[in-house]
């Protein structure tokens, strides 16, 4: 089967020109590059006026983050013009193991977005987790004779890397002497401890937050990841990445992108179009967002519209606008007058399904589950901090005789997280500042990076109605007076969603909706907030299936100070 | 095992930029490059003033056109900063088959020069040729699981490429479903057969004679490699590739290079010096010389001096002479004052060595064996055309009664190819013009590219003596009144010398001198244009082993015309 794209310009990454030329596909490759007028191909599509480009590819995503299944994901990124993924499963992975992993690459297995994965690094995230998986280096192993499978990701146990733990190392080791890839991500990492950092092998990095921190990076030899996503945002920042020599060593990520911004901004696209309008080179930021991204990953014949490159091509309308026309994948249309072709999703063994369906082992929740048995008036309550996943601890007294300690006059709710993976009845309850809600409850098993049972609430009782749901469904849940009013079910590992983008997106605004009817304090999402309060990575305190964290000290604290 | 490299400045090739920075290294990799000047490393080596870059790679070479051993051209290549190369052992392979490789990997195992090997992929080079080997794919495929080889070498068989050829094609998807690189060999290959030959997975070219052949090359996806060897330089003509935008794709090679010239000019450090004397930046020469060629071929962790990546570096006293100060391959001291420090060459398997060494499988000559049949008077004679390996052939009438056709006053000499290997007894027998060989003969195993043994002569009995010392030793050998005069040995395949490369040079430059008592012609070099008389795919009349092959029609035809 030959395809002749006729008439059209073409965006070369090699020479960052754009020349007008006809490009033959046959089958899954592109053949041929120039005047083709004369072939004779089986099919003929006129692109006179538009331009070609190189699918889109993201150097980084956690595909749970859009909350959508590999081919529902697939669907809007296709969309959009972004061919190819290198996503980290590192949330599923935390929530099912192995299975999880297996889940994700079966999942996405033929889909005409390719699916590359990078093994999770970090499962558990922290010591004090306690996550449904625990990944050996030898629990990684099997997964990368999977063609699909690239390297190591996100090795955020820095400090374990700078300490040479032996279980981290053994992780690097493993894709060092396969000659794979590391991802990196060490925030503000600097001087000698980069060096020590990157010199285990880590040769990327998606967390610069500046330009300078971008350039030592660079300097040290890593691709930076210019990450523009749904809560991090760092492309304005690293504008100046776009000129030489630097804009060499980029590429273009998302990490977290939600279903509602993909739809409405875009995916990749949309950090080109955003670096245009910053007044950057569009043929630079394509190049990042296709060869570059290719190379960094040692990924051949990917990347580019030229001969023996794979056939993913995306056709714009023109370089202003970006809009795109129509897209290629593997040599197929995928995208036709700018909307995605209808395709099969990927049938997933059903044993398989089973597992990533049935997350939760926990007993049905009743309002005497989230009693605290007073140890004393004065006690650590999490303070959010508005715009911040920082926390701080903030001392106070409450009053346990008075609704369990709950007040909500000064803001004082109640939290709690619940290990919902082996049945071992852990709970951490305490109290949390910050949010404003004035009645009702939220629950939610989106809870970084173990993703346990996480429930906030004025009172006891709706509390265990929105942890019922959650348990029941998985996702997110707003209770209020006994009753769910708002929620949005993520059957799959209890992270993600089986419906498509568009309904996602919904659910997700009703939930937004109902909870800002509970109250709230501006610059504060209490889901997202929420979906960090037990990660004990980022200070200062935090709540675990195992009471509160103090992460300055890394050690845990009681709840009561007296 | 630290060392610390202090007070130098660093060419750091993702920047472009030359920093002063200490760099420490930890075995066999470096792992801090900045300050550490109160690091406290087990060896401390003061490098004022001195320049620190990336040890250079040469992406493509021939170690038998060397005439060395790996581990001799290793001693040469250090001192001149070259820590890696990547070697096609076609003409070994040629000789002996899988043996040849073999040897080639035993003969270069724990080399202080990384010595990586493409596979050969045209052995035999031509339908005419009767080599010491036929290697298909199957023969390639287990060489792949060797850590030191890479990918496949250059794919000459460009018609073989485009007539989709079986086992051409067969050899390009070994390759291309390990992830391989596909080295490429495509003289003025254009347009649409250059888009079909790069469509079959070729990823580079080193036979670029013009700026705008590159140029196409690399917009259609190509690595270009900058060749400059002992006979094909064509650093001049590609000058232009060193500005953006094509300076991002070209690495620097030297495919051929003999001892004396690797001594007296150098290796990749020539070509550095070269491009900068000619007004380029030689900041973008050694990023060709380093990273690029690593990137080019997949190699990660290797062309840079930054943490994590191995420790090969080459000190230059200035970025003006570059001269060669020390050299470190993989942590270790190699070059010390400019000197090489001794090593012991690898010791290769005495069953290997065997069969290497033995490589002339024909019985001794007598003068009768180069009589030839008269079968007419006019023929077909060879004409060698001064400064190029172009032939033409020219129609004479020869007297065969008068010194068995040789005519000295016409410059009519006499040309044997005779089959070396496999006892066949297969000889081809004729004339040849523009050697300028006035008494004598010449005779050489080195005659591309199935090197079998050719002769060259003004009289039957020299010839036999001639051939006679190159049947025994392998090499080249000038006969004068039944006595060999000048010799260099080159008993491994006939192709490599186990001597130093200063011998070497020494002994060429004796059969030289000698050669050109024999009598000469201006631009011609006897045993260069020997080597490749037998060569049927450069046009127009050639020998081999069968007689004269017509390299235009691609047929044999007879040495006499009626």
């Amino acid at each position: 089967m030959t395809t002749l794209l006729q008439n059209g310009s073409v965006v070369n990454v090699f020479t960052d020109t754009v020349v007008k030329a006809d490009v033959l596909l046959d089958g899954e490759h592109i053949v041929g590059v120039g005047d083709y007028s004369h072939a004779n191909a089986d099919c003929v599509v006129d692109l006179t006026g538009k331009i070609l480009c190189p699918g889109f590819i993201d150097g980084h995503i956690h595909i749970e983050s859009t909350m959508l299944t590999p081919a529902e994901l697939a669907r809007l990124c296709l969309a959009h013009g972004t061919t190819s993924i290198v996503a980290d499963p590192h949330e599923i992975a935390n929530a099912c193991g192995a299975d999880g992993i297996a889940y994700m690459l079966a999942a996405s297995e033929g889909l005409p977005l390719h699916v590359y994965l990078n093994l999770p690094s970090c499962v558990p995230a922290t010591p004090f987790d306690e996550s449904g998986a625990v990944m050996t280096a030898e629990d990684l192993r099997p997964f990368y004779s999977h063609p699909r499978v690239l390297g190591l990701a996100e090795m955020m146990n820095y400090p374990g890397v700078l300490m040479r733990d032996k279980a981290v190392m053994a992780k690097l080791e493993d894709a060092l002497k396969r000659g794979r890839p590391i991802d990196g991500h060490a925030p503000m990492l600097s001087g000698q401890a980069l060096d020590a950092y990157v010199a285990a092998g880590v040769e990327s990095d998606h967390e610069c937050a500046t330009a300078e921190e971008a350039r030592e990076k660079i300097e040290k030899g890593q691709w930076i990841m210019i990450r523009q996503g749904t809560a991090a945002r760092n492309l304005e920042a690293l504008l100046p990445l776009f000129e030489p020599p630097y804009d060499r060593r980029c590429l273009l990520v998302t990490d977290d992108r939600h279903p509602a911004d993909l739809m409405r901004e875009g995916h990749i696209d949309h950090i080109v179009r955003a670096a245009k309008q910053a007044g950057k080179s569009v043929l630079t930021a394509i190049r990042m967002a296709s060869l570059q991204a290719a190379q960094c990953f040692g990924l051949r014949h990917v990347g580019a519209v030229a001969p023996g490159y794979r056939a993913d091509i995306v056709v714009f309308e023109n370089l202003d606008t970006l809009a795109v026309s129509a897209v290629y994948s593997a040599g197929r249309p995928v995208v036709v007058e700018g909307k995605t072709l209808p395709f099969a999703s990927p049938a997933v063994d059903d044993a398989l399904v089973e597992k990533v369906l049935h997350s939760f082992l926990i007993p049905p929740f009743v309002a005497e589950d989230f009693s605290i048995k007073a140890e004393g008036k004065k006690c650590r309550v999490i303070r959010v901090l508005p715009g911040q996943l920082l926390t701080e601890e903030w001392q106070t007294e409450i009053d346990p005789d008075k609704n369990g300690g709950i007040d909500t006059d000064r803001d004082i709710l109640k939290l709690a997280v619940v290990e919902r993976y082996h049945g071992t009845g852990h709970k951490g309850l305490g109290y949390i500042h910050g949010l404003g809600l004035k009645k009702g409850a939220i629950a939610s098993s989106v809870s970084h990076d173990s993703h346990n049972l996480i429930v906030i609430g004025t009172n006891d009782a709706d509390m265990a109605v929105a942890a019922n749901y959650v348990r029941e469904n998985g996702g997110n849940a707003v209770a209020l007076d006994g009753n769910v009013i708002a929620a949005m079910p993520l059957p799959v590992a209890g992270l993600m969603s089986l419906k498509d983008g568009a309904t996602v997106a919904e659910e997700n605004e009703s939930v937004r909706e109902a909870v800002d009817g509970l109250g709230t304090v501006q610059g504060v999402e209490p889901f997202m907030n929420m979906a960090f309060v037990s990660l004990s990575v980022i200070p200062s305190l935090k709540m675990t299936t195992l009471g509160l964290v103090d992460v300055n000290k890394q050690e845990r604290v009681p709840l009561f100070l007296s």
